[in-house]
C-alpha cells in the first residue's frame, strides 16, 4: 500500500461513443504515464473508466492532472476525479450495541488492511467506548431516544467539524433521515444483514427463519432515502440448513456481514465504486 | 447406489418429548438392526428422524416393518414411512423451451446419478422432443394456449395414467392451478430462477439486473397454491458484476439452477425431506 | 449467441511499453470500430489484451483484419489473432466410462449453450455409444488395452481425418503421450477431480479421504507432458465433512467436475484464454 | 451463549456394534435428560457420539455425570468426556508479525463470539503488544533468534505457569518441536494459509503464484510433528484469477484465514472436534 505521487487513479465517466478508450489512453500515453491497470464499463449508453498507473520520471500533482486533463473531458462531456494512490480515505463509522462490524473495521484499520484513517467512532450504546477509547480512537457516544431532529444535529455537528470523505454504518440501528443525509452531501455505506432485495426493513434473521431459507447474507450499499434500496456494492451469502435458529443465524452471519462490508469499504476507499442510476459499477 | 431388501430407510416425525431417540432406536436394537446413519431435529414443538440401516443375517418387508412399529408409533402419535434403498422415486417431468434444467435431469438419470425413474417429459415446448424420444423416454406435447382448464386436464390424465410418486417442473414456464395441485395430491417441486423470496414472479434476471445485485441464484421448492411462497428445499447462488447483462445472467443462471434442482431432487428421491409449516427439514 | 461477420474478436500478446492501450485502441478508433470489450493485463514484462467489438457500416474478413493489423503488430513485436464472434470451435471429446462430463458437454452443446461444434465422441467404454449415436453425433471405439502407440495412432488418424480446432478429455482415463500430443499440435484440455496441485495422478477421492480434507474440488486444465502440471483454466470447489465416504465424494465431486469442465470450454470457445509460462490468462 | 450447570455435553467414541445410540441415549433418558442435539457417525469400525442437552428439575455436577456414566461406558470400551456449555476454553494465542488473524480472534472474544478465555499472547515481534496490552489481556514477547530450546523453554514456562486447555497459532511463524508438543500435552491449532495439502511449507502464496491456480484458501489443523501434515478441521477458499498478485493474494488470502482459523476455534470450543486415525470428526 506504500505510494508516492507519481501513482495515481483517474475514475471518469460520459456519453459512450467510438474512440473512447483511444482517446483518453492517448492522453496518458502523450504524458509518458504508464498504465498499471485500465478498467472499462459500458451500459445503457454511458461509459466508465478506471486507470491506475505511474509517471515516469516526473511526478505531477492532482491539480496539475486535473489542469491537463479538463480539455480532454471537456470534449467527452466527462466527469473525472484524479487521486494519488497515497491519498487515504477519512472515515466516520457509526454503530451500535453488535461488535462484530464495528471490530472488524477497527481490526483492519490496525493491521494496515484498508487504506482508510477512521476519523471517529460515533455510537448510540456504550458497548465499544472502552475498546475505541483504549485504541486511540475519538469516541463519541449520541444518544438516539426521543427526536431525530435532536441527536441527528449533535452528530451533524460532529461530521462537519471532522470533515470525513464519507460515512460508514457498522450494523447503525437507527435510520438516518432523509434531511441529515442531504446535509452531509458525502457518501454513506450501510451494510444491511440480509441479501437484499430480501428481508428488507426489521429483523430479516427472524423473516428469513420464517421463510425457511436456505442460505443466510449481507448486503453493503449506498444509502438513500428509501430505506434498504439504495446501490448494492457487495453481497455475499452462506449456505444453513434447518438445524439453524435464529440465533445461530445471526452468528454465522454476523461473519458474512463484517466480509462484505471490508470487502465495499477496500473497493470503495481504492475508488473503484461507481454510483450509477441505481446500480453500482465496481471495478477489479 | 446398489441396495437390498435389508437395507430401509425410516423417516417419522411426531410431537417432541424426552426420551424419542431412546425409544426408537430400542425398536430398531431389539430387531438386530444396524443403525448406518441417523438424523434427527427438533423445532417448534416438534420431533423428525431419519434412519438409515441394514438388518443383519435377515431381511423383512415394508409391509412387515410398518406393521412391527405401529405400536411404538401409536404411543408417540408419530407419522412415519419405510423405504427400501432399492425403491427408485417415480417421477414426471414438466418442462417449457429453456433446456439446461430438463436435460440436466435426463443426463443424471442416463448416467445413474439420481435414483428416480423418469415416466414421462410433459412439454408445451416440441424443442426437447428429438432428444427424449431418441433416448426411449415418453414424450407429451400440451399445448397450453387457451383455457387452463382444458390443457391442465390433458395433463392430469397422463399423470393419472402413470401414477407418479412426484412431480418436477424443469422450468416449466407456466403456472399450476391450486385445482390441478389439488387433484394430483402428490408433491409438486419447481425450480425458480432466483434466491427466493427475492424476485417473485416473471423475468427475475430482468429484475435482478434492475435492483443491481451483485448474485444471482436459483430456488428449488415444492409448490403451493401461494405462487413462489411454497417450502424451499434448496438454493444457491453465485458472485456477479456490473459486467454481466441479463443475457450473461440467464447463461450463468442456467448453471445454478440445474445445480440447485438436482440437488433437491436427489435429497427428495434419497427421502431426506420434510415438509413442516412452510419449512423443510432437509436431512444430510 | 447470434453473430454476424461485424463482430469480432482480437486476441494478442507482446512485450509490455508505455502506450500499447493507446496505440491499439487507435488502430480500431481509425476503423470505425465499436470496442463492447476490452480486457488487458500485464505480468512478467509481457502485455496480454482481448477487444470484441463491431465495426459500423461495413464488414471486413478475419483476413482483412489481419492484413490492416499487421503493420501496427509488427513494430509491437505481437503475436496476435482476429476470430468472427460467429466461429464454432470444433471440438473432439474423448471419454471412458464415467458419464457426468461428457453428458455434460453434449447437453450444453444440444441446448446452445457452448459454442462449440462437436465433431466426434471417443471412447474407451462403449456404455455412452447408444446415447452418442442417438443424437448423431459420430461415436468412435478406441481398445486402449495393449500398446500405447498402437491405439494412439487409431486416435490419431481420426482427429487428423476430423482436423478439429481442440480436444476435451471429459475424465478420459488414459495418459495422452507426449508423442501424440506432439503430433496433434492443437491444444488438448483436460479435467482432473482434484483441486490440483493436491492429489496428483490415480484415485483423487481417496487420496482425499485419507487426508481427510473439508473440500473437495476439480481443475480444468491444459494437457502437456507433465501429468497434471499443464496451465490451470478453472477450478472450484465444495465443502465436505467427514460424513462423506469415497463414494460420497465421487458423486458430488462429479457436480463439480463437469461445472468446471464447461466453464472451461466455454471460456476456450470465446477466445478468452492465452497460455503464458504455465500460467493462463483467461479474460472475465 | 449463557448456560447453566443443567446443561451439559457429552462427547465420547468406542468400537462401533449393533445398539449403540440406543444404549447411551437410554442412559440420558433415564436420567430425564433432555437431548436437544445428537450427533453420531461411524467410520472405519469406531464409533463417535455427541450430545448436547438439558437436565429437567435438577443439575448434576459434571463429575456426577461422569461417575454415573461409567459403568455404560465400561461396558462398550468408550472414551468419553462431559463438559458444562457454560465452561469456557481457556486458550493462549502465538502469533508473529502479521496481524490479521490474531486480531479475529481478539475481537471475537472481545463480542463474546467465541466461548474462549484468552490467557495471553505470545509473539516473537512487538507490533501487536500495544494493542493486546491496552486491551488488558496478558503479552509476554519471546525471541526466537538462536537456539530453539532456549526460547521454546520460555514459552513452555509461561504455559505451564497459565495451564491453558489448547494453544492456537494465529500465523505464527515458527515452527514448534515436537520436544515443546510432547511436553505441551495439550491440543494446538494452527492455521495454514493454502487449501492444504497443496503448497506445503514456506511461501504458500508464492507457490499458488507459480502454480497459476484459480482459488487460494486456508486449512486451520491440529498440530502435530509432522509439518502441515496435522488432521484438518476446517478448510476454505476464495476464487482468483490472473490479475492476482502475490500481494494480493496475501491481502484476500487474510480474509479466509482468519474466518478459517475462527471457524475452527469455534467448533473445537464448542466440542464439536474429535481427531481420529489423521482424520477429524467435526459435528455441526
Amino acid at each position: 500500500m506504500e505510494s508516492n505521487p507519481s501513482e495515481i487513479i483517474f475514475v471518469g465517466h460520459c456519453p459512450d461513443r467510438v474512440g473512447l478508450v483511444a482517446c483518453i489512453t492517448h492522453f496518458f500515453a502523450s504524458e509518458n504515464f504508464n498504465i498499471l491497470d485500465l478498467a472499462q464499463h459500458s451500459e445503457q449508453g454511458r461509459f466508465f473508466m478506471r486507470v491506475e498507473g505511474k509517471g515516469e520520471g516526473y511526478s505531477q500533482s492532482i491539480q496539475d492532472w486535473k489542469r491537463k486533463f479538463y480539455p480532454v473531458a471537456k470534449g467527452l462531456e466527462m466527469e473525472y476525479t484524479f487521486h494519488t494512490l497515497s491519498d487515504r480515505l477519512r472515515v466516520i463509522m457509526f454503530c451500535s450495541k453488535t461488535l462484530p462490524c464495528p471490530l472488524e473495521i477497527i481490526s483492519r484499520v490496525l493491521s494496515n488492511d484498508l487504506p482508510i484513517e477512521l476519523l471517529a467512532v460515533i455510537s448510540n450504546h456504550m458497548n465499544i467506548a472502552p475498546i475505541v477509547k483504549q485504541l486511540n480512537i475519538p469516541f463519541y457516544y449520541t444518544q438516539t431516544e426521543g427526536e431525530t431532529s435532536h441527536f441527528e444535529e449533535e452528530q451533524l455537528g460532529i461530521i462537519q467539524k471532522l470533515k470525513p470523505d464519507m460515512v460508514v454504518l457498522a450494523r447503525y440501528m437507527r435510520i438516518m433521515s432523509d434531511h441529515l443525509l442531504q446535509l452531509l452531501a458525502i457518501p454513506v455505506i450501510n451494510i444491511h444483514h440480509s441479501f437484499l432485495p430480501s428481508f428488507i426493513g426489521k429483523n430479516p434473521y427472524e423473516q428469513a427463519y420464517q421463510r425457511g431459507v436456505k442460505l443466510i447474507g449481507a448486503t453493503a450499499h449506498f444509502v438513500t432515502k428509501d430505506l434498504d434500496e439504495g446501490p448494492i456494492i457487495s453481497q455475499d451469502v452462506v449456505q444453513i440448513d434447518h438445524r439453524f435458529s435464529v440465533s445461530d443465524m445471526k452468528q454465522l452471519g454476523a461473519d458474512i456481514e463484517k466480509q462484505v462490508l471490508a470487502t465495499a469499504l477496500r473497493k470503495f476507499s481504492e475508488r473503484k465504486v461507481i454510483q450509477w442510476k441505481g446500480r453500482t459499477i465496481v471495478f477489479h
